[in-house]
């Protein structure tokens, strides 16, 4: 789907951000190739006595390119957003003990946002603490998962209910693992790309650079990847635990993309469509409201519309609409017990200062006869 | 046992610390009573929108004089070091949603060690962390576990395999509860007690306080939880995520009576009786190596005996040596694969720089023909 077919970069070519996140700092390279252990291990201060590496069945063979399991321990995990949950972490954590990791080890997470969350959680929690690697190998965990060090499994059913804010000393991002991205994933990461070319304040020129579709040629992908590490890197330093400030607007089409994935059953729509969905749903919010501009409303829904995604409501996978509604009240970006949300401005996006009104919320997401 | 019924301290006594504890304060309040959720309220900055109260069977009472049931949330565990593990977490978890507390909530711990281990542990996790205030009910609690911030569970029967670091905002220590705390519970926060009266350089006069026995009138009870939270609060400031420094040495017979809990099946010694014997494994290995000067292990197996516990090796309960050994070897504080071993000096105590050779530990633990 996505031609990455283009002469490659320059060998070597490698794009480099460093991030303070609190406690330490966040290096992210931005490669062609996945990074063999050597170089991982080179770009850790203070090497570990052991590693582990965790990938799932679908991240095998990049995982293969760190280390062989001859080489360092692999736990390999069911994939799917279906299995993220306690019993992920747990085998993680097994995993560590029967290997006999001590609290100087390094977890490598080789895979997309679901390996690269349940990774993080597991590090955060043995032993309270191992240092931890990140080698991001889908469009979603590299535009958004793999930077700020939110981890998360899901619980009861609920999206992320357990979770910590735990950054990878080290993320890398190796461009060549998208070549074999199945096109559903692409797709799911490519509702996050266009959320922060929406919420970039000068973000046109990447706006511009999507309406192409999903056809993307290898430089406009590294420029793509680029802009949104850098992005979502300042504003996460700006907060690194989310108390407040900037960082909510990263949520933009997520209360409602959430409350979908919950009332849908978590695994039956894809984490992308969910946000694209919800996208849509905060622009005509916002032109409700009277905050989004309508020409900017229509090129987003054009654009979302262009990726192939669904931007009318109700979804059809939304299922009951009294679970969805209860959803969007419980989200976790919570703020005293209101739900927050975010919707596109002129330039960039801002967060409501107070939360709409149940029949505005109810008639956005096609919900009628309550 | 103990002697709680001398006259109590004026009305309303508190001894306040404060400690920092990386990104913010922890206030220690010995208090007598337990406070009423109105008192923690009111030293609690941003107040929370919801609140969860969380005991076991054995501290509803407490819990109950903080806030009834009806007036907020209530999670009452099963109480015992055996129920230490992720289904206890997962319980409050569950409570917690099923509450629709969101972020910024409150969770209170109201109970000894193994209530605020797993209440700090699902605060940390839940919706990734709400804040977390700690009213401790047992000697164990106040004198170790409910200052400094270490949360955890046990997990694949290893003590503390998963946990984190997160220290409450704020820490009850109402001494009135003591008046009620079973024997066995007693002896188990003695342990601890002991422990850091050893290590606190100019702690002679507490070891002689300690050395009247068990039976401890307030005014000396207010006076030893005093100086033990002043000493572990200090140590903890250092070094909150225990990544070096004098932390370690607060492991005095820790790595001794963790492998002794782990060896003898977790739940059929208590955590002060492991303790306290590890101390005396070490206090033999420090003479043994020539650092613990004669007349001091003499005074402190003599304080231990006086106390009830067991100093003599092997354990009884220790099982099966090969999976003592090998828990010795796994401990947790392992530095670069090795254990680190704590044993007491001319004054206070001192970290080995290497851990002795397995002919002298297992001289030490009383395991022979091997």
């Amino acid at each position: 789907m996505n031609d990455l077919q283009t002469p490659p970069p320059p060998a070597g070519q490698v794009n480099r951000y460093r991030f303070n996140l609190g406690s330490h700092p966040q290096d992210v390279l931005i490669t062609g190739p996945v990074p063999p252990l050597r170089s991982i291990l080179d770009e850790t201060p203070d090497p570990p006595s052991r590693v582990l590496i965790v990938c799932d069945e679908h991240t095998l063979p990049p995982a293969r390119a760190i280390a062989t399991p001859e080489e360092t321990p692999f736990c390999v995990l069911e994939p799917g957003e279906t299995r993220k949950n306690w019993e992920g972490v747990e085998r993680i954590l097994r995993r560590a003990h029967d290997a006999g990791l001590g609290r100087d080890s390094l977890f490598i997470a080789c895979g997309g946002g679901v390996v690269s969350d349940l990774t993080g959680f597991a590090a955060s929690v043995y032993m309270r603490g191992v240092r931890l690697c990140v080698v991001s190998t889908s469009l979603l965990g590299m535009v958004d998962a793999a930077v700020g060090g939110k981890t998360g499994c899901d619980l009861f059913g609920v999206k992320n209910l357990a979770g910590s804010f735990y950054p990878a000393r080290l993320v890398y991002l190796p461009l060549d693992t998208l070549a074999t991205l199945p096109p559903a994933e692409w797709k799911s990461g490519m509702a996050e790309l266009i959320k922060t070319a929406i919420l970039i304040p000068d973000g046109e020129d990447l706006l511009s650079l999507l309406q192409a579709g999903p056809e993307l040629p290898r430089p406009s992908l590294r420029t793509a990847v680029a802009r949104a590490v850098a992005y979502k890197g300042r504003i996460v330093e700006e907060d690194p635990r989310e108390t407040g400030g900037r960082r909510v607007l990263l949520n933009l089409g997520h209360s409602f993309g959430h409350a979908l994935e919950s009332s849908s059953g978590l695994g039956r729509i894809s984490h992308g469509e969910a946000v694209a969905w919800g996208i849509a749903r905060a622009c005509e919010l916002g032109q409700s409201l009277g905050i989004s501009p309508p020409r900017r409303v229509r090129g987003i829904l054009t654009l979302l519309q262009n990726h192939g995604y669904q931007t009318a409501a109700p979804h059809p996978l939304m299922g009951e609409p009294a679970r969805f509604i209860e959803a969007l009240a419980r989200d976790k970006k919570n703020r005293r017990g209101k739900a927050v949300f975010v919707v596109p401005s002129a330039r960039g996006a801002e967060v409501l200062p107070e939360p709409p009104g149940e029949e505005l919320l109810l008639k956005i997401c096609g919900i009628t006869g309550r």
